[in-house]
């Protein structure tokens, strides 16, 4: 058998998931590993400004070409990254975290080097990562081959994190070359359950008058779109969706009801979604923000649920996979001549009036800026004011939606957005984030200005954090930020780049168009509103939000 | 017994502590707590740009002012700080991080909220700090006076970091004020281990012909330095410093004789130090950059140890505390008559000859930079050539010099440099940061701007990691970054800058002297060097790293 390095190894594995490009800072601990990166045909190396956002690039990355992977040296590095990587695991986002850690003899001999905490303990930050991966390896020339294809494997399957540390001894010791592809395969599910399954969600389906589907991020997460997709061509059944499922299927799709949101959904969904006597919900995921903090009011006995690995007929809950689940029940309904729902009421968007010469507000923005995004772009909008406002924007179709709605980690974007670009330069890329959430980590647009990638940003600049002042604080100065020249900023960082700002609505509308003219660069368009003005979606969930914290004294 | 609410007993224990400024970003999860900060006379909410800067922030602040301070949010908050607060744990600097966490109630019943892993699953992240604080407390309204009470004293006493989750709904409660001061006595020693340290001591002492002492940064984590110069003034003996232990004794006193680091060390101090038959170690901490990568050659039979809390002779520790450790030393040497070490060669250090018309190198920039610094300054070099530049530059008096030479988190500086200036603004803060690392954290420019602090900072713009380039892969592209416009960043964050560029030295003399004119601003000061340029001390360390790593594959 022929050897190989580990180090290429891991690389080979990698490719063979379809990664092209790792992300990451360089550190002494990682380097050897890094030159057999930049010597591997069909890898780039994307070096970042710091390695927090090379794990929210890799996680941009992976939400649009299916896996991701970056680089960090031991300790410093690794843990700069780390709140990345728990919002992968909290969003089911699978990355692959490689470290470059100190040689096996260093470690053997508990060695005083740098980026330890001085006291001999190698393994803290490792343990640290087993809480929020699902695989961990230690890798040694024994082990290498088996751990990385073990890790890798369940990375893919399982899509959520792994952590790989790498000695620096380690990468050019040489093992057997991969002798078959990682087997990736899901284990098929029990036909025996799969059967029940169906037939139990089919008896709560043929005695209701009303079915309606939901779905929401779990679709996007496992590969379910053209199984959902024939699901609802062969029923005829309408559909909404949630916040975090958002686009997964056209909202222009003739079967399309609205965003559903609890008691924030857009107006009439709430009556339909919660009139139902059959819901069948695809990977649903019933966080605060998700739900209109827990404002919904789903039945669980009249609800079947679709995940990727699992699915659930009321109380009763089947280890059948979506890909098993989701052809048969389509298959069931089918045959019995489904003719419920014909009568659909597709969603309609609310439109705005002509741009007018008068300052720009949220109420606004959204539905105007919707109507310049084009078919199959990757829409990014950061937890905040952009998130709120983005819910119940019309996304175009074929659209990639991509929020961090869970996990909420403000700045994540910005790496996002790096990712998603160096993923597929060729989609439109659109990002919409904050100004307070960009302070954390503007530094990325510098990467993305380095490779000539060509985003279109919209900066809103409203003087800080507007989504805490309406849950709480609204004049507290530690809501304030200080104010940056954001439309200078991105030259500082490089040139290939159209930067402007506007207040009025008819600059937005005006700027909507001149971006054509410099399609080649990326557009930075600074928004500026008013620090109080937010989403109305936002400003009435934030009262809830404010309740459940309980800031207030007065009831204790 | 009047009653206060927990947040503010929290705050009036950390008054106490002589903490005045606490530094964080705000989230939904901390608000309640925030308003009691602002409402709290005599403390400051410094609020900054990210969590990891607001970590590096408190860091730098403990080490003018003895502790500091930071409040994030759950998960998101906590875990981007955490690089910052497992560098304070290294480095022996006593942080206090202030969690605020979803509400009793919200954990109670495992709910789906944001900044949760989805899975309920809410201990993880204090899990995650257990392995790198000393203390850590869930607050509620029948633990918190003890737990809070405990965390500080541990904090202080220990000098590394604690960790409080606050929920939202407990920061409000009331109880009993505080009826005491906190208790910050270390436990006397026990009469007999002192003796018994102190006598032999002595005997390895007596027999000795040339006795040296070997200053290093435990002496400036334990209020150590009045106790050490009384030792020095009552017994004559000379002193080199280790580079963590830089200037905490003035490098102007008599008794100096230069900075020591294995084969790396100042001209002539390696034999004074390997030659004495007698070394009295104050706060050593032998890491591989702390000891010319262990190329030192003490001999553990000749030494005797001095830290925090214990004490070592030859083999035989004793858990004695410096503050009985060092009079009970100094008075049996100087009881003794002790006339050794007369003759003391003060260390003189190289000085360069004028500035000339041509560009600016590492060899010259150093010792030139030097003459311009004042008394009393805080000086900062970050981990790259700044550090190993500033190694072997001579120190004005009374310098405090913050480096994070174990840890060596790159961009640590820009955070600790927002941290001393708002510990002590009347102090001259002094930055030199390259290029490469001031990329990760460069957006607390801001925050110093915003409030109008005037640090000077030398950026040093040598076009990428040149400390990795000399390590490893010099003309590799990860060790490139992005070429910013160093120049005119500052004015993208603030007004209050008065920024230049420099490339000869000539040009550095002028700015020194011209940036007192300008003393109410921050100086940004922009140095172009070459790329491959690097302090000669570097040059030979780094050799040495790259073989402790083990890049080269040959041998395997």
């Amino acid at each position: 058998v022929s050897k190989i390095t580990i180090g290429d190894y891991l690389l080979i594995r990698l490719k063979e998931l379809g990664v092209r490009h790792i992300f990451g800072v360089a550190g002494d601990y990682n380097l050897g590993f890094l030159d057999q990166i930049l010597s591997q045909v069909g890898l780039q190396w994307i070096g970042t400004c710091n390695e927090l956002n090379a794990a929210y690039a890799s996680d941009g990355y992976a939400r649009i070409r299916g896996i991701g992977a970056l680089v960090t040296t031991f300790g410093v590095g690794e843990l700069s990254a780390i709140n990345g990587i728990a919002g992968s695991y909290a969003e089911n986002i699978p990355v692959v975290h490689i470290v470059g850690v100190p040689s096996t003899l260093t470690q053997k001999h508990k060695m005083l080097v740098h980026h330890t905490l001085g006291d001999g303990r190698f393994n803290v930050f490792a343990e640290m990562y087993q809480k929020i991966t699902v695989a961990q390896a230690y890798l040694t020339q024994l082990n290498a081959a088996q751990e990385i294809d073990h890790a890798l494997t369940a990375c893919w399957l399982y899509k959520k994190p792994v952590y790989l540390s790498v000695p620096t001894d380690i990468s050019y010791m040489r093992i057997d070359k991969p002798k078959k592809p990682l087997y990736l395969t899901y284990k098929p599910s029990n036909q025996k359950d799969v059967n029940q399954f169906v037939e139990q969600a089919y008896r709560l389906f043929e005695h209701a008058t009303h079915t309606v589907a939901l779905v929401d991020c779990g679709a996007q997460r496992y590969p379910m779109k053209p199984l959902i997709l024939n699901f609802l061509k062969q029923t005829g059944i309408p559909f909404a969706n949630r916040g975090m499922g958002k686009a997964i299927i056209n909202e222009s799709h003739p079967q399309f009801i609205g965003n559903y949101n609890g008691d924030f959904s857009m107006a009439g969904v709430q009556d339909k979604v919660e009139g139902a006597d059959c819901i069948i919900g695809f990977g649903l995921m019933p966080s605060d923000l998700n739900t209109g903090i827990f404002t919904e009011k789903l039945k669980t006995d009249l609800t079947i649920e679709i995940h990727g690995d699992s699915v659930q007929v009321q109380q009763f809950v089947y280890p059948v996979m979506f890909c098993d689940a989701i052809p048969a029940l389509t298959q069931r309904f089918v045959e019995q001549q489904y003719t419920k729902n014909r009568k659909i009421h597709q969603f309609s968007f609310r439109q705005t009036d002509k741009p007018q010469d008068r300052l720009i507000n949220q109420q606004r923005f959204w539905p105007q800026i919707s109507a310049y995004l084009e078919n199959n772009s990757i829409i990014i909008a950061e937890s905040g004011t952009s998130l709120f406002g983005a819910m119940h924007m019309q996304l175009p179709d074929e659209t990639s939606y991509i929020t961090q709605t869970l996990w909420g980690s403000i700045g994540y974007t910005v790496g996002a957005l790096l990712g998603v670009c160096v993923a597929d330069p060729d989609r439109p890329a659109v990002l919409f984030v904050g100004d307070g959430s960009f302070q954390l980590t503007a530094q990325e647009i510098s990467t993305i200005l380095r490779h000539q990638l060509t985003p279109t940003i919209f900066l809103l600049d409203n003087s800080g954090y507007t989504i805490e002042r309406v849950i709480h604080g609204a004049t507290m100065s530690y809501n304030d930020v200080q104010r940056w020249n954001y439309k200078e900023l991105p030259r500082i960082f490089g040139n290939n780049v159209w930067s402007v700002q506007v207040k009025t609505e008819k600059e937005l509308a005006r700027v909507c168009i001149e971006r054509h003219q410099h399609k080649n660069k990326m557009a930075f368009i600074t928004v500026t509103m008013d620090k109080m003005d937010a989403p109305e979606l936002l400003l009435k969930m934030a009262k809830l939000m404010a309740q459940r914290n309980q800031y207030n004294p007065t009831h204790l």
